[in-house]
């Protein structure tokens, strides 16, 4: 496999893009779409379809290529997908990166096999080399994800390096989850010259990573906050960056104050008044009435709001 | 959902069929058929197939579904197959219970989702009342599966208590692999009044679940040891119980000093005289010769053998 010649990388703040469930707990095609298309103009550069925060283990692959055929066909530029294409079945995986190829998508952000659990490098090795083979396409971009907290298979410095090796240029780089600003600086000093992207997988990292060698971040509180999170990579080397990290990461500080997920779909319920977002699929629970007051009214407090919702 | 009136219900030695795959990692069909009629022959009351050591993760829905098919068509008796049927995705589960549940199979052994960690129990009680509801079919019976070493989240007592009261009948019992005996004879004192079967995910305590009221087992190495395993659920009350226990334990132990999946398949492959068997799914990864010839030498000192593989 070698990689296609010439091909423009995607940097700056991504969203895990969260998925609306209608009451009967299906996949919602035009709300996705339409809150894929706030996002795109509040700020995002590019979209993490079917990440952690997207519930997109709670979703089938058909499931999921329907949402991003939507997508696509709804004026998204594929160009700015990043979609999550790893799946602990093999078959999957190679399924819905092949799709998502096939479309175009700028990249895809892949997810360890995540059922057996201590598992080997060498079988974590074959499983990425298997679904880059199968895929064969030059255009395929890589991502790693790194989420040890809720994958509990970890991609470590060694699996890049020998990934890096057999693939440069199709593997591209990585979303950093783990919460461990050593294992993200790690990364950036090993490998960001070989042509691997690194972000941080939440914005509290953004201006360290960018000031590192990180290209951006691909985080959660991306789906309520885009704007302000991305004046921090606009304006990253200004005077001003300091000031404008510390806003976004009080921000998400409100925020992980409760369940996350379930708390961005409260708080895109409410500012965008459409208490239909709120609906999330099991084993997932939406947020108490006393969860979602807490940080509805901290977020008003703080002066936050969701321009154009 | 209101179950069916009489349905006779699988007791005994279950085995959690290992898959083979071809050289190219497709499953192999025709050789599961076989492997599975070799067990139905050799001891195993039934067959929990796509089980954690079936690799069932590493294989999509569709590739689970028609490897069933092909079992029930092949002539194994759809009374005693146990398929596991769980998946993350909620759509996934009520798309392969309900065709296994149409494919008239005895049971279904349902993993939790096993992405998101710490959910609770209400999450977890949504997911498998949708299934159920969903499915909406009074032949279901639906064996909860408790496997936290590999899963990372667990049936809770409280959450089997729950299902029960809302759904008796349809859930009909538990595979334990805690390998926590204390849970185990927790689950059994709780629930077995209630017409829920528990079953020990481990021939270890197959004697003392049984004197305590279990149903019999399933366990990995049921694939290879089925006559022996089998023996012990058919003499439990008798005199040898404890000698044939002691044998069956020491066989495990052999087993398990190595990666028990591969392990299974090494084994499987040496006594069959049918190399192919070796090949596993990424991330899992074939026994290193070293391990390989450590369990066939060790199994062999012991007397062990696999009566017409």
């Amino acid at each position: 496999m070698k990689p296609a010649a010439v091909q423009k990388r995607i940097e700056g703040v991504l969203a895990p893009v969260i998925t609306p469930f209608r009451r009967d707990l299906s996949p919602d095609v035009e709300r996705f779409v339409r809150h894929c298309r706030w996002l795109m103009k509040s700020g995002c550069a590019g979209l993490a379809v079917f990440g952690t925060n997207s519930e997109a283990n709670s979703m089938s692959v058909e499931e999921k290529l329907e949402l991003l055929e939507a997508l696509v066909k709804g004026g998204v530029p594929a160009s700015a997908l990043m979609p999550g294409t790893g799946h602990c079945a093999l078959s999957d995986s190679v399924k819905m990166t092949r799709e998502a190829v096939r479309l175009g998508c700028s990249g895809m952000l892949m997810l360890p096999p995540f059922y057996y659990k201590g598992v080997s490098d060498e079988g974590l090795f074959r499983n990425f080399s298997e679904v880059i083979e199968r895929v064969g396409d030059e255009r395929l971009r890589l991502y790693l994800y790194h989420i040890p907290p809720v994958a509990n298979v970890a991609i470590t410095l060694t699996l890049i390096e020998r990934l890096l090796a057999r693939y440069p240029g199709i593997v591209a780089g990585a979303k950093d989850s783990s919460g461990d600003w050593n294992n993200t600086k790690a990364m950036l000093e090993r490998f960001q010259d070989q042509g691997f992207d690194v972000f941080p997988g939440s914005e509290v990292f953004l201006l360290d990573g960018l000031r590192a060698g990180g290209k951006g971040c691909i985080t959660a509180t991306g789906n309520v906050n885009p704007g302000a999170i991305s004046q921090v990579f606009k304006n990253w080397r200004s005077a001003e960056a300091d000031k404008l990290q510390a806003g976004i990461t009080a921000t998400r500080g409100i925020v992980q104050k409760v369940p996350m997920i379930p708390a961005l779909k409260s708080i895109t319920a409410h500012f965008g008044n459409d208490p239909d977002w709120r609906t999330v699929r099991p084993p997932l629970v939406e947020l108490t009435p006393a969860q979602e007051q807490q940080v509805i009214s901290e977020l008003k407090a703080s002066g936050f709001s969701m321009p154009g919702l």
